[in-house]
């Protein structure tokens, strides 16, 4: 019934049954793709259903017109879109596939969307949704934009909810590339909220995307937030959850996104802060959850095997990389602080005096040893050799001085 | 041959051996179990072995002696202690099923350890390393220090290297918890290493045990840093790195516990830290290594199964927590901003109108919604009902006055 474009009548419907149902209602979702939305409106007012859902719809019907609908989203620029047309975007037919469950997690295949701005059908098949707690930490923000900006610069999509924090951070990292990025919002198309984003909002729907299953004049709640939440994660290749308390809504995007076999990626914080327990909490208990660092992890977790490959990590190039192999050995062998002669090298390193010895002047010239009256130790820059710890400042160091 | 308690002529064979050969050398490792240290130092000076390396172990033999090596730990108040012994510390016999491999990885199963300090048997029981990174942040330090101290007040044996940083806050945790704590050293076990940590390592020593491969008057080198990470790993349930770089020698620990066996944990921090990036790549990497956040989530992870379990984290608990579950619902139908009649969230809610009525009143005694001239709407305080954010302060709110 609704794999083809929908004809105007059946468009019509939709609009009307926007306004009449709550966004998302699963069982609107059903009936509407079972049966047209043409059809149950000519229903609804002749009392043949029994359940009292269908009769609140009813009941809201005489309020609802298609016309004043399309005149309200065409003030602000926002058209309908259903399924079957070409800019109609991929991954929502996944949710069929969804019992719906419990308070935080229902809802259904969406009949039909309000949109503002423009998008190549293309741009969809690469995108990632970026969510995260609206009170975001200074860290989280930072982390959030420079993630959405390489995501956006490496040609992803990137998606959020529009709102305070790391939604916000998430689509202007995307703008600051210069590249589309997509609000859905849980309110009407024609309400840019929250109001102190108008400016983001609106360059957000000039340069991509502003997308709502509310009809216009619709307002945010709770439910219509939990709702909008699986659009996010539907519509996107995978989502990243940056910062979140442990009851934070951007877990249930992350639940949505793994109920709809998404890739679910979260990035860590402190420990210490309250919100990056939620994250952590994800990346604990769902071993399928992927942790990300930044924006090339998570364009390599969700590009195609063998492409989009970060940079593999390899920590400070070291002075010692750069010897050969049998004098990096022997410097294993050289004391950090109380010198030691040739000799005792040599046996420590299990090479002969001579070998030591030719060894010891190439450690000598490349500044990794010293040699002192007494025999030979490690340069203080050598320290033990390992790890480039990037700040040692004001640390006594191993082989200053001490013993 | 080396099941039962060693004799005083092998033991003294074992305290020459261990100033000979490097420690951990796994050929020496694998001779002394095989033939006895006794055995093999009568036929050293003979010149019976075809290998540089038992020639090396020869030239340095006649500056070895047992009994002067037992006088300089006896100085110290150290002692030798061999397998079979009743204070060996258990888990180093996993040692001989791992394969030595590359010049990070050598090591073979301890035929003896100097040691001073003492520790029941028992203690052995649950033993936890906690590593990481020498020059670590103060967030690392904390984290580290917190989560040693509730290991130890745990029942937990909290085992580290003595070295600066993360070492040294989780030693000086369980120290704090009033429990004792084991340092694992690199150099000889008369030598406090860092000299800096000598007042730290005194204190260990006196609540706990300190622990050497090497003869008494070695010196710590980076080769045998990496060969004593084989025995952090080797003699705990699990090791826990807090902080480190990318090629930090914690991550060597890491790997032998992985080989081991062993757990394997890290505590994430922020991605903007280079001191957090190893960590980070390790519980990416590895999928076996588990992300923990505090001392309870490690308990839980080396506790048998069904023992130990982390208090379930739920968040801070809400006011519509206490609602009954008919009252939460409608509170999801009620908008955030703007006004709306009863009936409009009796239709939203999907409830009649009568107990409509009833839910707002209950929910209007909560303080969850407010009745303003044209209609209802959230309370301020209600927000979206959604996560509660511990940082609000500065930001805009949604329903602070906004359109």
């Amino acid at each position: 019934m609704t794999e083809g474009p929908v004809d105007d009548t059946e468009r019509a419907a939709r609009m009307t049954m926007s306004r009449i149902v709550e966004p998302g209602d699963p069982d609107a979702c059903r009936l509407v793709h079972e049966h047209s939305a043409a059809a149950l409106i000519e229903r609804l007012p002749k009392g043949e259903h029994g359940t009292s859902k269908l009769t609140g719809w009813a009941a809201r019907l005489p309020g609802a017109c298609a016309d004043r609908l399309a005149e309200q989203a065409a003030a602000v620029g926002a058209r309908y879109l259903c399924p079957g047309d070409g800019d109609w975007p991929p991954g929502l037919e996944d949710l069929d596939g969804i019992e719906s469950s419990g308070r935080d997690r229902r809802g259904g295949r969406p009949f039909g969307l309000w949109v503002r701005g423009d998008l190549p059908p293309s741009a969809w098949a690469r995108a990632v949704s970026v969510v995260g707690a609206r009170s975001a930490t200074a860290y989280g923000e930072q982390v959030a934009g420079d993630l959405a900006m390489t995501c956006a610069e490496a040609g992803w999509l990137v998606v959020s909810g529009g709102a305070y924090g790391i939604d916000a951070a998430a689509h202007r990292g995307a703008l600051a590339a210069g590249r589309p990025t997509v609000a859905v919002l849980a309110g009407g198309i024609d309400r840019l909220y929250p109001a102190a984003h108008l400016d983001l909002l609106t360059h957000i729907e000039r340069r991509g995307l502003l997308l709502s299953e509310a009809a216009p004049g619709g307002s945010p709640s709770r439910s219509r937030f939990l709702v909008r939440n699986r659009l996010i994660a539907a519509i996107t290749a995978g989502t990243v959850v940056v910062e979140a308390a442990l009851r934070s809504g951007s877990l249930n995007t992350a639940r949505w996104a793994r109920d709809l076999n998404r890739h679910v990626l979260g990035v860590p914080g402190p420990v210490t802060s309250e919100l990056s327990a939620g994250v952590h909490e994800m990346l604990r208990q769902h071993p399928e959850a992927v942790l990300v660092t930044a924006g090339a992890d998570v364009v390599e977790q969700l590009s195609p095997i063998g492409e989009g490959l970060a940079p593999a990590r390899s920590g400070v190039a070291r002075p010692r990389d750069h010897l050969d192999p049998a004098a990096a050995r022997l410097l294993d062998a050289v004391p950090l602080h109380e010198p030691v002669s040739a000799r005792a090298i040599a046996y420590a390193g299990g090479v002969t005096l001579d070998e030591t010895h030719a060894l010891l002047a190439v450690l000598h010239r490349a500044g990794m040893v010293v040699l002192e009256p007494t025999g030979w130790r490690l340069a203080p820059l050598a320290l033990h050799g390992q790890a480039p710890d990037p700040r040692t400042e004001g640390r006594p160091r191993p082989g200053a001085g001490h013993t």
